[in-house]
């Protein structure tokens, strides 16, 4: 089959792979009808991620249909259409028995990662009855390949840790499709403002589409003062950081109000600075959390009752054949203006 | 009346003031019977706490009787004995209304701060109505001079945020007085386990004494091992930091499992690192609070119900005339084995 | 002054009275601009509120502009334009720190009932500073009315009891004011599904244009097999009672579903049956309350945001002069199609 | 093997029967080494549960050793020493995600109602993975008997709703031993009051050694007066129903404060009377659970912990033999004074 492998920092080929097999009686094989790229792909081609070793496909999103189950599978049978979670949970142990799923001793963040991924016509899918969710009848499945990571990493690392509530003050540092997603999903709870805070105008205008009340280009230093005068002086309910690096957890700092929250998404490659002089009197809480994807059935409530529309993520469309012209459209984002691009295979 | 009065760093002098007068409808004049010293006390000394002008009564805990009561007061006369709340709440602003009665627009903590404080014969408080608690019929007024502040810090700052709860694991790192009463008031909830990390050995026998069911001298740098092999690996679900310098901020980092919770209780005069580059993934939860003193009420019924035996902390007595002295015992505690000192008025 | 007064069961009328005066250190006196006419002030004139008694000013909502304050008011001052709460909160008895106005010792529903109310051109608010609230800059004073008590009861005992959450299922029992109160701030929180149930086909079309996605008539007692129909057979995860009937309370007990809850908004006249012999292992939660009004602040920021629009449920408008049309306009709502009626003194 | 046989209303015996075998992948058979005799097995015998045919195995409480696994289980083996849940879960269905157990769409209480149970020698426990627990290393099994169903029931259903938390007061009504199952753990969370209410003195000395701060006997009808007498006429914040006949619930009724929660633990065979007409302004709280058993984890951490000693409920034992023998003692509970007994298979 084909698959795209990665082959070490920067190198990936669109390979011929076998086909994967059922190891364990808890496994399924999906058959994958779409699939898409994670920022975090991008990582791995970095280097960055320790975990991920060269001859490894790529990928942790994805619909597909079942092609094939273990012994132990009954609540899946080959022809059942399925949303792969970029999170395999085995929903025994003490983590998922907790709702946290990217902590599973035998599973969590694994695919295209500890081992073989989506971004091929297969893959294996350990744990599959808790790790897949049927497709509803009728529903459009490009838009369930976004509650695969993109969605739930956005509402429950963002906005759920921040506690976004009626009435409340959000702001979302970073406008790229982690921020957009939590921008979204912010919305389920009608907060009274949603501040998009960006470099970058044009996904600031994005922003404004999908629903910020308030959209600012931080390149001029001065977001903080902006998000003061925004709030009667107070700064916001939620800071959510979805970005990664030291100066834009800085900046959440600065913008939440006592009392808040600052919900970490991004995912740091470096420390960064905790001014517990100023806050440690200031009642706040900071969050970290790798997205457990507790939340994709609620999710997919509410993408069934078009309360949400997930499509308007995807900007580009390829094939699995042209798969490193997708790499390269996602890649240069600030150039294409790409946010979700989606892989048909 | 005499009164301990601030006159700047390493100054300060028990001197004969003026009695304080009713300035507004909500104050309240009480006669102070008893009072304590805060680790915050030492902090002004040190010249910390730029909010604190040379000139200051200080002082911002105690118990006594109400002298007089402005117009606006109906729930308090003369003669009623009462406990005093370190934090200042109207019990109106939109801070009191959400229970942070820290940050109170017209209080919070301004006691022995921003107005004149406990360390005299008399004290002003301020909307007395909601940072006034009557004295329950036979109560230990001693045990209550620990309600003041030290409980409700311990338990709200550390506890609460700490999410204690049956069966869980806590450490505690600091084992002074206010590590010590996150301990007392940690039992409230009946942990599996709680492990208390200080460099003082006799600091930790106290510990012990007081419910620990480890105790970890930290000195030999093995501390994160040893609350490792005591969680089967993990680390423990609550840590709550009790001192306020970067090592021991950095040492809860070390301690937390995944999914659990940093209760910051420590003053913190610098910036510290975060280890967003592990922590990022590993969903904890980092908390800071200013006590807002809501739990007063719950926790007059602990000691009345006889749950928690506040007067443990209490190793000191002295009168108001030897304050100094009683300055000096608290301020090397190291060496005299302080915990809380008694100051009667 | 003017005012309407209550003569005992089935006897009201317009009449002169003298203007209130403040009575007590915490009071206000506010000249009314704009009240209305609440569904309790119909179970008065019926005789069925036995606290208030005959020569009662009636009428518990409304905005208006303060005339005057006692000495322990600070923060309104003459000229100030504020919303009165139906609940009068002193802010400190133990009820009132605990966020439970409702039963506040010395307030509560007292406005209309206990004392003169809202339905004059003045009206003495005890506890001012924690009773009223101030207009924002620019605000629909029409608007503000809705949310003396309508929208703070149908949200605080119908949505937030209810535990309303995104992609949940939701059946409101009852499509009169209260109910759509409920349907407008339910909204607040994304539900999937909202089925509103009435037996008036009118209030059912006004439910569909306020964003129910589901009416049924429940006139041909079908109704459970209705909702079994839209939710996979398994009920509602809340069921909001808004009649306070033995009927409607029924209705409720069938249509929950295993794990969900039934929030009464209903003032029940007699009691009802619990189905205990089945729903003892449904893990079902029942709720009742009396509002509190701790969410107005919220409800004005979403107000603000226009997030909602609490004129939608105004529908006649009169002169206090007028006020015994407006009574009757209320009392006939099947026939006038009448929601909410303002009044302007 | 050896089992008691439930033959009908009234009719049970100890026959022999084939031992069970693996029927699915998630299966596990267990040896049994000890089991224990339930309320709800009385109630079989009494013919109210219907979903209890004649034939059936009766037992869903236990301890023993895996003696077989099914091809799809890795977490246990032959030879491991576990824990048996009352409630049999898949967790992987839409209610056991969310922690309800008790609804799972293929499990649930089955075991001794709608399959064969623990009355026996051996016993087939499907989805064995995430229906058993391991026993920890050195624990006392008898103790680890009273975990199968009787502590998280009373805990779960009594104490976890009953929201009971420091200085909170709290009334048991039923010292059966389902009470006391809640009274013991009620104590994890230090409540200033736990009233425990019976018609039978021995059963209350029993709660009083147990840790009840306050016993009623109710014989003399005078329990609200005597509960209000105590709670300074507020009644009690936590109001837990361990009986299941209308007097309790009642009772329940009348004992709440505003603000409080009635628990229903009690198996109710007829509805019950609710006093909406006063309840409905009482912002009350009622739950209804049937045991989730999602607690077994911390519930083992507190055994381990000695935070709490289940021993305690353990007053006869007996031989399987016998156990015709150990039905009638627990049956005339009130003549033996017998709260659990032991069955040594």
């Amino acid at each position: 089959m084909k698959a795209l492998v990665y082959h070490g920092p920067g190198n990936k080929a669109l390979e011929d792979r076998p086909k994967p097999q059922i190891q364990a009686p808890g496994d399924a094989i999906v058959r994958i009808t779409r699939t898409t790229i994670c920022g975090t792909d991008l990582h791995i081609l970095k280097g960055d991620v320790a975990t991920c070793a060269p001859g490894r496909i790529l990928g942790h999103e994805g619909v597909g249909v079942i092609e094939a189950v273990g012994g132990g599978v009954s609540a899946f049978k080959p022809g059942d259409r399925v949303l792969i979670s970029c999170i395999t949970a085995c929903g025994k142990c003490d983590y998922c028995r907790r709702g946290m799923y990217s902590h599973c001793e035998t599973g969590g963040w694994i695919l295209g990662n500890e081992i073989d991924g989506t971004q091929a016509e297969f893959v294996r899918i350990p744990h599959a009855e808790t790790s897949l969710y049927r497709i509803p009848e009728g529903a459009d499945e490009e838009a369930l390949v976004m509650l695969s990571d993109i969605l739930p990493t956005g509402f429950e690392c963002g906005v759920l840790n921040g506690k976004v509530s009626p009435g409340s003050s959000v702001a979302i540092v970073g406008s790229g499709p982690i921020g957009l997603a939590a921008l979204l999903t912010a919305q389920f709870y009608s907060p009274a403002e949603i501040i998009m805070i960006d470099l970058d105008d044009n996904r600031l205008q994005v922003a404004l589409r999908f629903g910020a009340t308030q959209i600012i280009n931080s390149s001029d230093g001065k977001a903080v003062e902006a998000v003061k005068a925004l709030t009667g002086g107070r700064g916001v309910d939620a800071a959510i950081e979805a970005v990664g690096v030291p100066a834009t957890f800085e900046l959440c700092q600065a913008l939440v109000a006592p009392g808040g929250v600052i919900a970490n998404i991004g995912v740091h490659g470096s420390k960064v600075d905790l001014h517990l002089e100023t806050l440690w009197s200031q009642n706040i809480t900071i969050t970290t959390r790798l997205v457990d994807t507790v939340t994709t059935p609620m999710l997919l409530k509410t993408v069934q009752a078009k309360k949400i529309d997930p499509t308007r993520l995807i900007t580009h469309r390829f094939k699995l054949d042209d798969i490193l012209n997708a790499y390269d459209t996602f890649g240069r984002a600030a150039a294409t203006q790409a946010l979700k691009v989606i892989i048909e295979a």
